[in-house]
């Protein structure tokens, strides 16, 4: 079977790390997963939350946005509507878990790293692109902390994070799937794995019909196969 | 290991439907799962949403919410905040899906299916509890539909739907946490399943340590025996 | 003239108090009038609003609100449209005032009692329902500061309160309207009553046409008839 | 007794109506009473809601609103918090009533009017002030509709309509409070009247002690000596 | 060429100023030019925002609103709205500028003054109406602050502040257009001007067609002569 | 006189101009004006606002919105704050303006172009660049149109449209400020050309002292020099 774009079952779509993109932040990676281009942005600000405070423990938090014209028809803004919608609640939510999956808040101090994600295209996997592109931008913030004493970089990342989606698509299992494949799948789940193999979130949802726990068992096969390569690319990005 | 409460690590707290405990609701019950207390009620109004009309097909949407007190400490209301959490978003969003995963839109006919899930005692496993009554009360609502001749209940459903979760909690798999348990958990899962054995959700997050394949397997192996088990119980309160 | 429901003129519904329905709450209520069913509980919350702080004194607030369902219809969530109705406004502020008007705030020191009343199901006279449930879920909260020593019950509240709808229906004046006499209603007076006889509030609406002074003493007289009874069965559920 | 002002106990603050205040609105008053100085505008805007669409029937409506420094102290916008309080809404709602009691809506057609009282200044009793000239901007309005052939204003108007607050400071009733009075008395009524001594609506609220029987019927014979007056200027200020 | 209502193209409509039309405010003027009036409210107030606490520097803002029936046809009510227009932004963002523009913040001491500018009707130049009342109510805030001993009125003010509009109508450069010339004119002109005549702010906008630069410099010409009579008048009402 | 980054006082930046930056809009540009970065996207979306319906005419739109790390230091999501704020409604409805300058709207026919700038990265200019780049994105949108014969781009666009800030900095006229120079400028103004020679908008503002008539003057030649230099650089991008 070939896919829309010619990519195997269980292939990702082409990876692009581009670190620095922004002059002003800590830490940022512009990411690219196919047409997918999502701007991860790192602030390192002083002090946590109030509820937080005095806890000698550090805070991670996200927030993503989609661009009105990242999609293919022009969404209104979620600014000029006045209020968030339960997608993008949902997105930022799962994305600030994640990362704070592989942090040591203790080592972190009271300072809190806020993560934006903003969409800049979308073609299916922005969540899971925002996480991997994101622990990227975090590890080059954690640098930045290092490099001006605050926190030591090697302590405060416990493991690299990866995100990615897995589909069934027409009775078939599907690695990374993008936005013509996400549409028409029955069964969608995002899965983000730290770089030791061990699970932080798995999310699996029956679009159509439910799904049978082999063709769990057969997902998750190949969400590991395609977090592992990740994990390999932004090792690479991050030596470069 | 004995629990907090005496249960064995695969056992649910006790679980009871009192059907009709709304008079004006087309289909409702009152559902407690220990001290868990949520009350489901389910309203059919003609018509659907505008991007849906002219389909010919239905639809089911859901709202949950907490009352201020349900908690052990009082929580202010998101109507007096002017808006609602991520987490009200996203547990309504989680309902929705899992009831549409079960029904059958055209059968339905342009009508729609809304679920308000207010939860009035909180003792972990409220969204869990509220997808296991909503589908007690939808069936009663169902069953109304029929009675006036709008669409047959056997149609409508596919099968039933039930959800539990399971967590890790000192290190042991366990079914059915209550707010102590959840609270300390390592790992904590919400799995939504039909009566027929199969999945239609599937959400594990790693609160503290990330988690290994194995554990995830036997997480989804006590969700498989609890979800049997309500099921069983829901086929009694609907046959009574 | 028989009514709707076979009562006389001046007769009220049957009215019961579940008192500590809630298990975190210091002091709750399900009262029920008629199919009216409300849900009243009181939080006991340390300190007092910020333009109220070095004061010495407590305070009293209320917050009401209705289920989506508890009408005849679906209604849709205040949270959801992201503001409160004037009608939702107007009642909250009644139940507080009411309440504070049987209380001593010097001897309750600086804490607030945080009294929600949710409509669960509506048959008429919520918020008269709601305001004599919640004198007995007060005096519960209060009980429990007594027993912690932080104030004495006796001392905190100077009075009983409750409080009933009167109304003229096809030019007859009635006591305790439900929901189909209301709408009919041309004249709708809800009155707030001590156990001692006195006027708390009284807000009396021409809905049809204007009334004159004796129609106005005629619903009083039948209000005090019915805040006497409320006020004996607030006592005996209190005594039980 | 003699009052701050040097009133007697049931005298009216001088009352004046400029009509015409406005250039553009159909009907308009700058009434004054005392230092209360309150801008009604009526505009006759052509439909109805879409609730009473194909009814025949028309519409009033009101809004009230204080502008920032009416207050002896600066109070903020509720434009710019964004939400309306609740004293806002409970006061739109029953001017909104009061003129609604004296209109016959289907005279007046599916034509709606939309009554603006905005407190330029504000010495107590600004919502009774409010009713009281709204309904002369309300006379002028439906004048201007009956020249314009599109309602008789003779029967649009079935009486007039005035409103004076009474309460008891200081264990004296009196008719009309200003400020300092309004803050200090023990009960505070607003009542709404009819040119024919019909009530329209009683608001009676103990702000401090509960209020004996007695006391009531002394503060609604207060109100109806300042009703009475009230109409007579109204009519004096419409025959000029 | 004569103006709609007689007017030669350079001459401002009649211009009057009535100080002290509020009891409450430190500075109070109700201005009128020609049938526009705006009543401009300047509250002073002890502290700063947070952002300039200790820094020893006194602070100015404005908060620009239209009465809904000030205009010909009614407007919703940004307060019922929730939600502030673009509009409304702007002018109040540009009335704020034009009195810090002449403000010695270190004179003025860790207070601020709050400007309120109420359009009660409107018939063109509101905005610049706003500006030119604003200024001698500002003035006499700034004297009831000497009074005081606050501050020195005439250290506090560096100059004093006007402004106009102007515009192209039908080709012609016009001065203060009404608002059947502003909303046909190619273009328009707000200007504001100290005493001294410099410039503030110069806003200009092509409506319609672009506009040349000799274009832009009558109309500034005529601006110039505008303030330069406005400023004369604000000296004859601060004398008066 | 050497400026901070070696520029002389009337140099632009280095721009540059992306097209085509994203696969779904019809037009749009990454315009790059130094280190400020603008994202502008244009959709066409069939029908106009209600309005505007029936007219024959088409209608252009703008919104303008910053990422929360483009700036130095992260500043708030205006869609978790719920609001606009006055600068982004302010800058929004400057960019509509200034494109509907070149418009033709009854050749466009009823359509709507929604032009979107969000800014990536800010280092000062970042409206002026939002105008240039737009115009550019706006092209080519109009060149998609009448690839599908929906208008002819020649006939649409009237001329072309750029706009550049300029400044008084240390009391020396400036061109294209940058964010160290914009901060500090006494004075600021922004102006939109046509590549014509025609003014769309003038908006100057004194930041520190009010500024002479002579500086005004100066300030309006730097900005025809710097906009007729973007009018050829818009031209070269577009010839590409």
């Amino acid at each position: 079977m070939t896919r829309i774009d010619g990519r195997s079952a269980d292939e990702l779509r082409p990876v692009k790390f581009a670190r620095g993109w922004l002059e002003h932040a800590e830490g940022s990676v512009l990411v690219e997963s196919g047409r997918t281009r999502v701007l991860c942005a790192v602030s390192v600000i002083e002090g946590v939350p109030r509820w937080r405070k005095g806890s000698g423990l550090g805070w991670v938090t996200a927030e993503y946005a989609m661009l009105p014209r990242s999609t293919n028809t022009r969404s209104d803004r979620e600014s000029v509507k006045g209020r968030l919608g339960g997608r993008t609640h949902e997105i930022s939510r799962l994305i600030g878990r994640s990362l704070r999956g592989i942090i040591d808040m203790s080592v972190l101090g009271e300072n809190t790293l806020t993560v934006d994600c903003d969409v800049l295209q979308a073609d299916g996997g922005t969540r899971t692109a925002a996480i991997t592109g994101a622990y990227v931008a975090l590890h080059d913030a954690v640098t930045w902390l290092g490099t001006r004493g605050l926190a030591s970089s090697e302590s405060v990342l416990s493991d690299s994070v990866a995100a990615v989606s897995v589909g069934v698509v027409d009775g078939e299992p599907m690695l990374d799937l993008k936005y013509e494949e996400d549409v028409t799948a029955e069964t969608d789940m995002n899965v983000v794995m730290t770089g030791g193999g061990s699970f932080i979130e798995v999310q699996g949802t029956a679009e159509g019909a439910p799904f049978s726990r082999s063709e769990l068992d057969e997902l998750l096969l190949y969400a590991e196969t395609g977090c592992a390569r990740l994990t390999e690319l932004q090792r690479e990005a991050l030596a470069s």
